[in-house]
């Protein structure tokens, strides 16, 4: 359902309107007086005739007019109670503020569940509970106790009060820039963040997307929205409980789901976000992107009047992963024309003295600068809006000069320019002239350069956004009636682990339409059977104990390696078979499993498992010590792409796929393939909960999976929606 | 020489003053008399009879009084003449502005040549040249443009000027904190970071010290003088220019030397030196490191007075390796005693809106907070001081008393306090107060938990600080006869390479002393010699080439494995001579070594070379894929006590020395105890230039040196000083 009545309320009724100043009920209907709400207000509480001049109504039935939305101010407990009869008097929304819900344990979960029947019931969409409120800054809905919110372009949505306290004063004190709406989403009971995307996705008056999330419902569908959203706008995201201790703190404050995992790093570049890990740097960037042209090629100059903030300044755009490249040669002719002799005009161009008597002259590099198509972008560091502070007054209106000059080149160029400036505190004119102009002007390096960074990233995003990106699951597409009736059976027999030749026929199944050559491996029952299979098969053999009840088959003595003939096929069966026998003597033996040894190769892991927050996820990473200690493995949300799949391949550190030591490389193709593969049946089977390839070995043409193994859900209801 | 006169001049002469007012020989003159310079200033020029309505001299030798230093701000090429006239007036130090030099070239670093020489023979000290000059702010000696720098206790060394503007300007603006002194080092042709160390280590009023370096001259002195400095008073340091594009940036800049190596950051750190990455935070962890008492136990806990932050805070402090222990259960049960029932009380505490109407309760939190001995030291995350904006005036006086109760725990408990607050920016009265107190504010809260981190990263060093750190080489001590005549015999025939059984004679010589268990490899001259020597070894044999034209054996077929017999000894024998004839027929063969072949293990390898900046470093890391793609080695500068060589081995990511998939551990003790024997090896012969032992196979008790190399200078002199 839409969110339109909720957040562009034109009516809103304050549940528990109060008299009494310090209370919320009386100082959300003083703010929306103060701040010219531009709607009607009606104020509802049984025991009151009026307030702040405003006629007081018994109850929400009692409102006259038709209300939109509702900021409720009562207790918890009695909160589902007034949903139904908001739902009944046709309220389209509501702002719950009551703490008390989940946040605090299991008799709050209660509640929040109860309050959420009480929503689908009543038709009522509600924000929170638990929340600071929501302010609509355009026709001022402010249902917050914050005043003077600057106005603006940037939607913010945070999951902490006062870090939304903290944007809208830095935005204030250094910036032009302000807000369009602010939603503290509190508990996330109802209306979800993708929604809220949706709406400013849609929102002509919202240019960027702030977030600060500790933890989120829907990831999925978060994703989903929010690579839709990030094609026309930008979403500049800091998450918070990164670490355990993070995490520790941020459960007890908003009750999230712990922290977001470490599969969401990936996972939101790929839907074009901007993740910052830093909160100096957060408003910022959303300054920074809902203002300028992003930077195309990942390329940028820097101008500097002073060696030691280029010097910094190249440290750290370097660290961002951008270019900074050497200038063309006409443009560091012209460039000495103007400068002195002493200047460097490469990249970093340093003007050493040139703009001391003339600032202006900065705005001529800045022209000749941004005519480099090598050039992407600029930075410019140092003393800009401080000559006139300086050395000489008059050199302000130099500065003045340029200013306009540079700020037209924005434009004309269609290429950003940043400014660091040491003298930001001191707030020159030429400063804010510079803002007018959407040049973001920062007195931190570090800040000033991350923005250049988020520019190029955002950039880079939407230079690939062709490329297929998917969140949304197709259950069951392409799944094999053979395939099916395994699980099925599985489930009938009371398992969650498919056995080791049962997850490689389903493999197999599926391998063709990939082109994966699979080893067949084959199940014999009984000892004479486990000979008769092992004739059709070359090469040495390796035998496998097949148990339902034994998941961890090498670590009771159930694999045994290099059988070569009759005997040794004898032997391995009774030594195995005494070893399961021996670790459990009512396990459900189904035979063994029989193949060839794997020629000798790489080792790689890939692995499924059902996250949180992102739903299904998969890892593939080098084997061995390379996973265990390294920990080099690399995630994604499924379903992947191909070039997903490459991707991932190419971003594992270890080169021992690249063929080392006079080795040859591994099969990368196979194992892109085997990647999108997996996939694929994850996405037809719903019911799988882990899958684990482990280890697999890549050939230099093909691979061979060695052991896999599936889990899937107790029964066979579908566990995803 | 002492640089008392230099930086505590009673008398200054400016050689270059000008009654031009653009003209930096007028403005130097019009600074010391605007800012008092307490002692007496002598104008020189021989074209002027006054300036400023001082009496101009037409020569320094004309100046009646004695001359303690002296302000040259003529042409670069003048500059080694008045340096000689300056000594024979008994002048004793001077600034020298001009650039010229050096930084921009062959000829600039003649001239800086001839600059140093006549400094030599005058005996006159100078800072420079290319600097912005050096201010005492005690006697406000100022030599730089600079007006109006906060006087204070902070000694600031940078080699950027603009740098340098940039802290004086933040140290204004955000904090009550001044400086001592700034010295412009330039381009360090004379004076040298050490000796500015050594200065203010034994200058009373400086309380710590500020550094910005691009590059230094003699890094090894300076991390000496570092160490003997941080034990009483912290040194905060950025060095800029750590990648390429930065060094490049750099070196246009000050002409230092290409950047500091990778080797910088763990000697700064065993030098006690708190490195700042970010310069964002550097002025921020001076005025904390010299305000407030370090954390001696790496604990914090965080007072929070909302969620958002408390949970950002926790994960940057774990991220910079801090402990947040949960509080004493008493600790709690009183903060719970006067803390609303939704309070969380564990670590972090947030107060849940108990200081809304009363931030006195902060102080009371404090006080409950700092007795626990768990707590090393406190950050406060939120709104304080902001209360009396946000909420009623009144709120302002309980927020001061607040301030002066906590300001005075400091003091009680010993223990340090840093604040953050959105509010920093509108100035309260009660920072002011904290800041009186000594307490830091911070509206990021990056920069406050890096101030966390620093105190606790300087507190660790003070605790560790018995640990024997050396960066003063005994050249020669310890040294062999024997091997100084192996080494003097490569220096008659021409060699710098030192063959593989003569390196490990040398080790072998030095090898009881650290009970390393070294096998002798033997020379054999010819085939039949080969045959007799392979007699007297066990085990299969390797052969390889001993000449010193061959410096990769293995690459032109020099080396031979697994050797058993006589027959095995005469194929390989003439393989190799049929080989070393076909790469190079003129090689001077002296023979072949036998060895027995290396028993199983794991591959390490050992190197050293002579860093530009820092002399002899040592380097230790895993060998085959671990060195060559994934960088797993860690750096010393030599010496290196037995505490460091257990560092070393320790830094190592890879597991494989622990024992991993059933193979036993390796060695660890005999690799340091390899470790401290190339420390003595280099020590004891300056002459060479590199060794490289590799690759070391570890067993599980003792270890293999299977390759290894010396490379000398070319002729027998010490290279280093």
């Amino acid at each position: 359902m839409s969110l339109e009545k909720l957040l562009n309320a034109e009516s809103v009724a304050i549940i528990g309107a109060s008299k009494d100043k310090t209370k919320r009920g009386f100082q959300a209907i003083k703010t929306l007086l103060d701040e010219k709400f531009e709607g009607v207000i009606y104020p509802v509480n049984p025991k009151e005739s009026s307030i702040l001049g405003l006629k007081c109504y018994q109850d929400i039935a009692d409102v006259p007019g038709p209300v939109d939305t509702v900021l409720i101010v009562t207790p918890a407990r009695t909160i589902p109670g007034l949903l139904a009869a908001c739902g009944a008097k046709g309220v389209k929304g509501a702002v719950i503020i009551a703490g008390g819900f989940r946040e605090t344990g299991q008799d709050g979960q209660r509640l929040e569940d109860a309050l959420k029947e009480a929503a689908l019931q009543s038709g009522v969409r509600f924000i929170g509970p638990n929340t600071s409120g929501m302010i609509n800054l355009k026709n001022n809905l402010n249902l917050v106790g914050l005043r003077n919110a600057p106005k603006g372009d940037i939607a913010l949505i945070s999951q902490s009060g006062n870090m939304a306290l903290a944007l809208i004063t830095e935005a204030k004190v250094k910036s032009l820039k302000g807000f369009s709406y602010y939603i503290g989403v509190g508990n996330e009971a109802d209306v979800k963040f993708h929604e809220y995307l949706e709406f400013f996705k849609n929102d002509p008056e919202t240019k960027a997307i702030l977030m600060y999330v500790e933890g989120m419902r829907d990831g999925r569908k978060f994703l989903q929205q929010a690579h839709l959203t990030t094609l026309s706008k930008p979403i500049i995201l800091l998450k918070s409980g990164r670490t355990d201790t993070g995490r520790k703190a941020a459960g007890s404050h908003t009750g999230a789901l712990a922290g977001i995992s470490e599969v969401s790093r990936t996972a939101f570049g790929r839907a074009g976000i901007v993740v910052i890990e830093d909160s100096d740097k957060l408003f910022p960037a959303a300054e920074t992107l809902s203002s300028l042209p992003p930077i195309k090629n990942n390329s940028v100059a820097i101008l500097a009047d002073g060696g030691g903030h280029a010097t910094i300044a190249a440290d750290l755009l370097t660290d961002l992963g951008l270019t900074i490249p050497e200038l063309d040669g006409k443009v560091q002719a012209r460039l000495k024309s103007i400068l002195p002799a002493a200047a460097a005009v490469g990249n970093p161009v340093d003007v050493a003295g040139g703009t001391d008597s003339d600032p202006t002259i900065f705005a001529d590099c800045v022209d000749i600068i941004l005519k480099d198509p090598a050039v992407g972008g600029l930075l410019i560091v140092g003393l800009f809006g401080g000559y006139g502070i300086r050395f000489e007054e008059s050199l302000s209106l130099k500065e003045e000069d340029a200013a306009h000059r540079m700020g037209k080149l924005i434009k004309k160029r269609n290429k950003p320019i940043i400014v660091h400036s040491l003298f930001a505190s001191a707030r020159p004119h030429s400063h804010h002239l510079l803002r007018y102009y959407n040049i973001p002007v920062y007195d931190s390096l570090e800040v000033a350069t991350k923005c250049v960074g988020v520019l190029a990233e955002y950039g880079g995003h939407l230079q690939s956004h062709k490329i297929k990106t998917n969140f949304v699951f197709n259950w069951g597409a392409k799944s094999k009636p053979e395939a099916r009736k395994i699980i099925d059976q599985a489930g009938k027999e009371g398992r969650t682990l498919l056995l080791e030749h049962e997850v490689k026929r389903i493999i197999n199944m599926h391998a063709k339409a990939h082109a994966i050559p699979i080893t067949t491996d084959m199940l014999a029952s009984s000892v004479d059977d486990a000979v008769n299979v092992s004739r059709t098969l070359s090469g040495p053999l390796v035998m496998k104990i097949a148990s339902p009840d034994i998941m961890h088959k090498s670590d009771i003595g159930g694999v045994r390696l290099n059988l070569n003939g009759e005997e040794d096929i004898r032997r391995a069966y009774g030594e195995i078979m005494e070893n399961v026998n021996k670790h459990n003597p009512h396990a459900d033996i189904r035979g063994v499993i029989i193949a060839p040894m794997a020629k000798d190769g790489v080792e790689v892991i890939i692995g499924t498992k059902i996250d949180d927050q992102f739903g299904p996820v998969l890892m593939f990473g080098m084997g061995g010590i390379f996973v265990e200690l390294l920990k080099d493995v690399v995630f994604r949300v499924l379903p992947i792409s191909y070039f997903s799949a490459k991707k991932m391949v190419n971003e594992i550190k270890s080169p021992l796929l690249n063929g080392m030591r006079g080795k040859p490389p591994g099969d990368k193709k196979a194992i892109h393939r085997l990647l999108l593969l997996v996939s694929e049946i994850i996405e037809a089977y719903p019911q799988i909960r882990e899958m684990d390839l482990n280890p697999v070995i890549v050939h230099e043409q093909g691979l061979s999976i060695v052991d896999a193994r599936i889990i899937v859900a107790p029964n066979k209801q579908a566990v995803l929606d």
